[in-house]
């Protein structure tokens, strides 16, 4: 059984430490991955702190991490669609049941059985020098991005990607975007690069100057009252990141005719679900998950065709306490990326 | 000008009571229109209270009543769509700015300037025996459908087919109607008639038998815990017609992947929106407010071909008081039905 160096939390308690994980002898249909790099989601400190109860599914000890590139090691007799040396990635699921309705549309991640998640156990996530994963759920990375600046678009990327084309969204509409972290950075991005006109919202002066650098055309401050006066109505689509309790009603109201407010973000606690917003304009509200695997290489392509990658700060696995630290407080541009060859060079 | 006999409110605390209005005379472009009957639609009671604050825009005093159906007495000289003695209909707006996106897209309702309210001062209602509209904002009511049955369709009848319309409800398709008072019994008419599989949820046990004659396939007691979880993930939409308060987010856990939840109530207080329930199933939540006229006049002819009509009974005007009280306890099967004619031969 190939042996993985890892960083894994003990408890929801412990930070994370050297871990070593035995990963699968690659079967016929799988791959093994020598992984480079892991994107550091909000999500990983989440999980390794079992702050979503039980619907989170904590069970330690936890490797975390699920935006995974590298290179392909090994692969099983019947792969047909990879080989050594590949650049590979892996998202946030490594298998579904493939099976039913949303599998066989190719809508993985919303899987009746439930989708395989990674880094939960038994699976163990990303922050590792490898892992075992069947070909259907990998994906090719284009030779036009870099792995590092690749690993955050397996979640980030495709979290952002998915809702822009599963609600319509098109060249010349409005767009808000609430809360600029990793998330909200990669639906900037791919916004601007689809030719929608975006307004970056956040309570953060300092993103200012970020906002339009990201290719946002406008931004406006939360924190001051009368941008909620001036932006009313103005809107096709809100895309709201945040996970912080906050008013999603405040956003409802920036929306045109027929406007959809996206949420990417479960706010806990939540606020009251206003019913007139949504009839009086017929408004929509939806929520959005990842995106399933066709969709999510399809994404990759546009990424290198667009020029669309993430923006990283490169740290070695090491040091993955001090980047969750860091990415509590927002400090970061816009996502950490451990390096996992540091890891195995030790 | 034309004088009506109509009923009114004098106060947010009187009952209704006799009393004259003065109708303009017919411009070019206006019908008078001869009114014999008028649906008693829930907010009728709300407006005629004032209980929906500001944003009512209750003022006294005030003849209620906005689903008017009656004769075209007289023509102004430039109308060119009726003549005297057409059959006729009025719905909850009798005009609008005719300029903004909304309008010059026949969703004249959502008007960005404000439609012009039936029935709110100074328009004045259908519980009267006369009202002079503009022909633009007038209904042909198809000879197929009885006048007193068609009057419910101008309010119930559109808030119901036009959501069904524009969520893209199709034949095939799962629906729960939540609620089977005046405007569910519509959504559940107007969903059999278009192929819908629907589902009738309700508090009341003698619902049951009702739900089945109206054309639902199936009814369940939301007063039984296990309806929702032996209903859990089973349809393609959700129409909420309930306005007392109630926990939305059980509606939510009904939906399929990508299903929609569609508010046509606003229930005070409000639930709090949950979004996990949105993000991990790719669930919606919309509002809709009645219709355009375009489809108003739509849906009336969907109606007089396939034989959809409300359920009314009718009540002498002079009965509108008693008629409140039992819509407020539900006691009605589906909808009062103002006679007009009867305050006139008094």
């Amino acid at each position: 059984m190939p042996l993985a160096q890892a960083y894994a939390a003990q408890s929801a308690t412990s930070p994370l430490s050297p871990f070593t994980v035995e990963r699968r002898e690659p079967g016929p249909h799988d791959v093994l991955i020598d992984i480079h790099y892991c994107g550091v989601c909000h999500s990983d400190v989440h999980q390794s702190r079992a702050e979503w109860g039980p619907l989170g599914g904590a069970v330690f000890p936890m490797v975390p991490g699920h935006e995974i590139t590298g290179l392909v090691e090994r692969v099983g007799e019947k792969v047909s669609r990879f080989k050594r040396g590949d650049r590979v990635g892996v998202g946030s699921f490594v298998d579904s049941c493939r099976q039913c309705a949303p599998c066989l549309q190719g809508e993985e991640q919303y899987c009746d059985r439930g989708m395989v998640v990674t880094g939960i156990t038994p699976t163990y996530g990303g922050y590792s020098t490898h892992i075992t994963v069947d070909e259907n759920y990998v994906l090719r990375i284009p030779d036009a991005l870099p792995l590092e600046r690749a690993a955050p678009l397996m979640c980030a990327g495709i979290a952002a990607y998915s809702p822009l084309r599963h609600y319509g969204v098109k060249p010349g509409n409005t767009l808000a975007v609430v809360g600029l972290g990793g998330l909200g950075h990669m639906v900037v991005k791919f916004a601007s690069a689809m030719g929608v006109e975006v307004t970056v919202l956040s309570n953060s002066p300092a993103k200012r100057d970020h906002a339009h650098t990201l290719g946002a055309r406008h931004f406006a401050l939360t924190s001051e009252a009368d941008t909620f006066q001036k932006l009313a109505g103005r809107f096709d689509f809100v895309f709201d990141t945040v996970t912080a309790p906050h008013d999603h009603n405040l956003y409802l109201h920036l929306l045109k005719l027929d406007g959809t407010l996206v949420l990417l973000g479960a706010p806990t606690p939540s606020t009251p679900l206003m019913a007139f917003p949504l009839i009086m304009r017929r408004r929509k509200i939806g929520g959005s998950l990842d995106g399933g695997i066709r969709e999510t290489q399809e994404m990759l392509d546009f990424c290198a065709s667009q020029g669309v990658m993430a923006d990283t700060e490169l740290i070695p696995i090491q040091k993955i306490n001090e980047a969750f630290e860091r990415l509590l407080k927002g400090d970061v541009y816009y996502r950490f990326v451990a390096d996992l060859r540091a890891l195995r060079e030790v």
